[in-house]
């Protein structure tokens, strides 16, 4: 790692393998900035997460591609890390109303935190993190005030921030709709192939096609008017 | 763990192992709070710490400890995870004019998030951080704008700030002087012989004296007028 190189235009880029980390590194590299990834296995169901994350971060040749390890299911609370039934089948209007039981508690302030600690210690400024607050499922932490209110408070949390150059959270599908990051990342070389939604895959890792990040990506594929790659299982 | 008991009146608190943590714990079971403790093993060079923590965790008779891995060594920039010497014999004025190499990037902050994750899985709203402003040794995430600012993001961040009932981050010791600290601590039955400072302990585990740390450590117990128990090698 080039720290002098990193200080010229870096950015800290939040993978998780789907289609708006994916577009969202896609951007930050349209930008100017050179890609640091960051990936966390955190007692996910599957693997298949990361493997799409590794296969992104290959495709578009990023500086470098951390993976860390955090027991998340240790602290529990969520279906994504329990062994609580993902739920399949719901309505758009179900999913706005309702936090999901897929809801991992304080998940996003626990990777943008560790993201924070690591562009300090490269000495980057720039954080990017897919969140989108139109289709988002219903997570809180993925809200505009949130991540405002993050960067608030990581002015105040790190050297950089108390020396004059705070870190600032790029979130820039923030106000998009699923139809309009397809539509993005596909205009820029995002190979949406590699990414994985899918909440709950079937052994032979197809996805599932019913939970809410499966309707979700369907819909946001056929709104586009772009095809959809991915093999369902129904 | 007793959900349902925890709603009641419960805290998360952090605890490191040292004077500071071990006091906090201990003012909140004064407070009337039933401790959930959680410590981290994040690629410290010692391991002294972590056992001070659970000594402390078991002679309190917490309702749980929680010892999370996470692999802070991955992200560098500091002399607590990196291969960089401990700087001895600084003056308190050195100390508090610069942020020392033993400053790890974002560390509150993600120690911070993970307790906002346990308590929200715990429907607790009552997290614990024994940071300290005056003998903070320039640490940034030890101020009390750092701490309210974490605290309105998480009442962003999580479900349960959403629902009405957002985390409050007690940080009962951050106006007190190190020798306040023991000294409140020692009221309430902390036994400091537990408790461990020194960033560079020797083979035999004796703390250095000369590190920050040890250095704040004696000069508060003199202050205190309490006997120091701890071994120093120098």
């Amino acid at each position: 790692m080039n720290k002098k190189a990193a200080e010229e235009k870096s950015g800290v880029v939040l993978l998780s393998g789907g289609i708006d980390s994916a577009t969202t590194l896609a951007m930050a590299l349209d930008a100017g900035f050179q890609v640091h990834a960051m990936s966390f296995r955190y007692g996910q169901r599957h693997a298949r997460e990361l493997e799409a994350a590794r296969k992104i971060a290959r495709s578009f040749e990023v500086m470098a591609h951390l993976i860390l390890d955090i027991d998340l299911a240790q602290i529990g609370g969520s279906a994504l890390t329990d062994d609580i039934p993902v739920p399949g089948g719901r309505s758009s209007a179900d999913m706005a109303r309702s936090i999901p039981v897929t809801y991992v508690p304080a998940r996003n302030t626990i990777f943008l935190s560790f993201a924070l600690a690591w562009a300090e210690s490269l000495g980057i400024s720039d954080i990017f993190i897919g969140v989108n607050a139109l289709d988002y499922s219903g997570y809180p932490d993925c809200r505009p005030e949130y991540i405002a209110a993050f960067e608030k408070m990581a002015a105040l949390a790190t050297r950089a921030g108390v020396e004059g150059n705070p870190a600032r959270i790029h979130a820039p599908l923030i106000r998009m709709t699923k139809s309009e990051i397809i539509r993005k990342g596909a205009s820029l070389g995002v190979d949406f192939g590699m990414t994985h939604s899918c909440y709950d895959p079937d052994t032979a890792g197809r996805a599932c096609g019913r939970c809410d990040s499966c309707l979700i990506r369907k819909k946001g594929f056929r709104e586009a008017g772009i095809p959809d790659p991915t093999i369902y299982a129904e």
